[in-house]
Parts: structure tokens; sequence; C-alpha cells
């Protein structure tokens, strides 16, 4: 089951085409990034989101950015890179991947100093391409552990967009329901529309009907009132970092989904790559949440819901307790608790 | 601290005016209803809304509706008087103080079977404006009980809008939050947005501006983030049916703030008349739970959001159980649990 849209892609002459996620699903269009500045404000304005599919807009963005270094030298080109890779890590805060991929794309290019600088640019672009192969591949796997987990039939909760959209392809939460309906499990799924800027209702929906996977879409507070009513048998979502201790971060109501499965006696599992543990973190307390802008809760698309001059809040993302996660789905496996021990086995450094 | 605005009142010539609730916070305008129908269509359309004005404005519209009953005996009078409350009472199934005010104003006109036909329609008015004023009393006596269980300095969250506008004025959550403030506590009030019909961002946003109490709006599902944070103290809510157990039906998303708020130690308690209790329900089971159109999940203000195609649900209420119900605030005091027992005591049943 191939996904019929392609999340970010090089154009023929190089540059970065991605699917502009502010425009889905009303208007499916491309947006066209040509330098590393473009590729910094596609990912800040959130035309490409998601915690895998942002890593690899950094990462073929550097890339790109590489081939307009003129450098004398390899020490002034890897300070270019350097510079221009702290500027796309600061787009977002939050998910870890982004500085995960900078950090890959800055040890190749550590790997070629005494490679002549011409040459340089070309195998960045070879490593972005090849990580963007490796998120469809990682994604396969995930969805492969994951869907076991899965019952059949199975009336599986989704928060925020997890999917194809937000990787390079196939996706980790949803990437776990396409490999259960592919398996043949009667599946049906609940789309959290996930206010402020419903990925859930504008891409996740989007991704499930292109794909002819049965999907209701609710408002993010009756998830509670459908798990009440024994309507709710999984639930997954993705993250967009993970703390050594297996806290998680992930998109704002992720958290207040996790404690009402708990009590409600429903398993509650998140799926995401290697890349999103951030092991050098204890626990989520020390993940950054990024706060963006009020008017993302005061307007919807440019059309103001609330009386001016109401303060709100916007915090992106919460923590979800490694205590309220049944099990983490990567591409090398599940990890259970107690995930200190889990997590660095599965990520190899154990 | 009288509010400065109108929910239901009669005009001179005795139509019904109502503040247009689906135009707030933008636009404040009034809409006039001259006949039950259009008393019908404004509670079905939500132009007035919350349980306790839309009983007001069903004994408002059985009162004028009164005046045009041209029948030669009590009994056609009644017959067609019946009629028009059942009309009523269709318009929106889960709120109970509806068919309340219905059987009063009944009530009130069988006992004027023997009284000059021609005189019945002023008393019922003279009936119906009482109850109007008797709601704001109600919500006072509410919001002195319920403000002596705040504490001080206290951040309240509110889910929906339970205030002024839900009622013939002052409010009952939003009343004990008033009643809080005029007690010269310190408090800051959480304003859940409450998709899908926004009545948190466009309603009790707007009441608690114009009232001064210095409020932050979140969306739903940010709501376990800060209490998981350590930022809400307390938690007041409305009520649109309580069963003889405590069961209690409220805005939907009410029952997910309930589990939050029980997961995190934070006192929870709704807030809401005499009139709201349904002691003919042993549990919320039996509630009727009014599910509206998919348009309301799928599109903002006539702006579609959501794939076409999308299935969507759209139940109006939850039903929390007592069991996660700290205390329920009315006019004659804070029912505890076993409800069984101080219910029946409260309404004078026992």
């Amino acid at each position: 089951m191939p996904d019929d849209f392609v999340t970010i892609d090089w154009t023929d002459d190089g540059a970065i085409r991605l699917i502009d996620q502010t425009r889905l699903p009303l208007e499916e269009v491309y947006a066209v990034c040509v330098n590393a500045d473009e590729v910094a404000r596609a990912i800040r304005t959130m035309q490409v989101r998601g915690a895998p599919a942002i890593g690899i807009a950094a990462a073929m963005g550097m890339a790109m950015a590489a081939r307009t270094i003129h450098a004398p030298t390899f020490a002034a080109f890897y300070a270019s890179l350097e510079e221009i890779g702290a500027s796309l890590v600061r787009t977002r805060p939050t998910a870890v991947n982004l500085a995960w991929a900078v950090r890959r794309l800055l040890r190749v290019a550590q790997g070629l100093r005494n490679v002549p600088l011409a040459e340089i640019p070309g195998r960045l672009t070879a490593e972005a391409t090849a990580m963007r192969e490796e998120d469809i591949r990682i994604n396969r796997a995930i969805g492969k552990y994951g869907q076991e987990l899965v019952p059949n039939p199975a009336r599986i909760l989704t928060h925020c967009n997890a999917g194809g959209l937000a990787t390079a392809g196939y996706g980790t939460a949803v990437g776990v329901i396409r490999a259960a309906a592919e398996a043949g499990k009667h599946i049906k799924v609940w789309v959290d529309e996930t206010r402020p800027l419903l990925q859930g209702a504008r891409l996740t929906a989007w991704e499930l009907a292109r794909a002819g996977i049965p999907a209701t879409l609710i408002t993010d507070n009756m998830a509670g009132h459908f798990m009440h009513r024994g309507e709710v048998d999984f639930v997954v979502v993705g993250a967009d970092r993970i703390a050594r201790n297996g806290d998680t971060a992930n998109k704002i109501g992720t958290y207040g989904v996790a404690v009402l499965a708990r009590a409600h006696g429903i398993p509650f599992y998140v799926a995401a790559p290697i890349s999103t543990l951030d092991l050098s973190l204890n626990t989520g307390a020390e993940i950054p949440i990024e706060e963006r802008a009020p008017e993302e809760v005061t307007e919807i698309g440019g059309r103001r819901l609330a009386p001016s001059g109401i303060r709100a809040a916007n915090p992106a993302f919460d923590v979800t307790p490694a205590s309220y996660i049944d099990g983490i789905i990567t591409e090398r496996g599940v990890a259970r608790s107690p995930y200190e021990e889990s997590l660095p086995r599965l990520a190899g450094e154990a």
C-alpha cells in the first residue's frame, strides 16, 4: 500500500519539493525550497512537520546549501555548514530528530575532510537521500513490530499526525495502523482532530481516506467519552523526543489521552524511530517545550474565534511520563519498562 | 458585579429578545422571537443555549404562545399549550431544564382551569418572568455556596460556558468564579475552548473579560498538561442533567476533564440548580445524549477543515460518573456522595 503522495523529495534540478501541509486537505500543492533559509521557513511555518520529516528536511536542506558554500578550506566549509545546521535546529526546539539529522550530516562531512572540497556536497546529498529512503524502511519495520500488538478487530485511536506526512512516507503511528490493515486485520480508526493546528482533522484523516482505512474524526475532548463507552481498543501515537527513562514529548494533548487510556485499561503505545531517542536527557522534565503564537488558539485559518484581548496559552507539546506508556515501538523492536534499560539496549548503547 | 449584557428578556411589546450566542464574541447582536416556532429554532440553532437559559426560553416561549391560542374551552387551550411545550422539549434532548420548565408552566396552567381563559396568558407570562428572576437569585446562591470551596489564590479551570449566557444571568459554574472574585479571592481562570462549538473561547472568555476576571484560553487538550504542571487548583463545570446517583451529563469533554482532575488530585465540582436534577433516572446511563450534525466537527464557521467524505462523530454531551465528582453545588447547598441520599434530600423529596 504505497502512499500516493510524496512528503518530501528532490526536484530534478536539486531543489527540495515538499507537500505544503498548511494547505492540506483542501489543496494539494507542493512548495519548492531552493536554499536553507527557505527550508528553515518551511519547517517553522509547518509546511513540513512531524519529527522524522523535519529531520529529513534539515538533512536535505544542509546538503542543498553545501553546494553553494564557497570556502577556500575544509575548516571554512565546515564552519559554514555548522552555521547552516544551527539555523535549521533553531526552527523548532522540541523534536530531537532535527538535531540528530544535522549532527549526522556534520559527522559525514567531518569524515570527508581529506576529500576534495568539490566532492563533499555530492556526498552529503547522497547521505540525505539515503536518510530519506532509510526512513521509509524504518517506518515499515515499526509497522511490522507494532501491528503485532494490535488486536483484531480493533478500534484504534491516534492523536495528531504521525503518518506518511510526518515522515518520508508510511508513517510511525499511522504506519502501525497501515501495517495492521495490510495484515488483514479489521481496523477502524478514531482520529483526534488535534487542536490547535488540526493535524488529525487535516492530515491523518486525509491520509487514512487515501489508504482506504475507515476513520472517524472526533474533537480531542471526545476521546474520553468513546473510551468510557468501550469503543477504543488501542492507542498509538508518535513522538517528538523520548528521554532515557521513556518519558515522551509529543503533540499537546497526548498526555491527556494517555491518562484516559490508563483509566480505561486501554493499551497506549508510542511509535517512533530510534532517532527520536535523546539518551542525553534523564527524564522528560529536561525536554524543551515549544510555545507557539497564541493566534493559533484564538484564530482558525485566519478567522478570529475568541474575543480580542483574551490571553491564550499555546504549548505545542506535552510530556507523557513513561509510566503511562505500555511500550515504545521502534524499528528494532518494542521497548518495555524499565525503559532506562530497554531504550539504551535498542539504541545499541548498552 | 452585575452582568452588562442580558441573555434573555421580554421586549416592550411582549416578544422575546435574546443575545444571539452564535454571533458572539465578534458581534453583539440580539435576536427577537415572536412565536414558539422562532423560540424552538433559537434553541435548536443554539442562539440561546445552556441548560437553565433554554429552560427559561421555553417557559417564556410558552407564555408568549399562550396569548395566541384561540380555544373555546380550557381543555382545548391546555391541549394546545401541551403541544407547544412538546415542540419546545423536542429541540434538545439532553438538558432536563427544558422539560422541567415546560412542566412547570403546564402545572400553573392546570391550576388556572377555573379562571377566565382570557386571564391565563397573563398569569403564565408572570410565571415565566418569575422563573427568569428566580434563576438569577438561584445562581447567586450557587455562587455563594460554591465560592466557599474555592482556595485563595486559585487557578480555576472551567469547560464550556456555564455562565451568565447559559442562564438568566450570573451563571452557575461561572457564578462560582464570579462569587469567589467578589469575595476578594485571587482568581485566575483556565478556559477550555470547548470544541466543536467553542463556547469556552467564544462565550466564557467574553464573559470573564467583561467581568474583569483574568482568564487564559486553552485548547481542550491542554488541560492535562497544565494539571500535570501543578497549575490548576480547582475545576468547576455546569450540568445539563444530573441523575439520582449524581452521574452528570454536561458538554462533551467534561468527562475527560473529570478523569484528569482525579488523576492529579484536583477538586472537581459541578454547579447546577435543583431544576437540573432528574431524580426519575437512577444513573447517567439513562440520560439521552444528543448527537449533532457532523459538520460542526468538520467545519468551523462554515469553513471546511477536514477532507470531504470523512466521517465525524458529534455527541454534544458526555456523562461524568458521580465517583469523579467531589460535590454538586446547588442553590440549597453542596450535595456530597452518596448522592442517592444527598440529592433527593436537597430536592425536598426525602
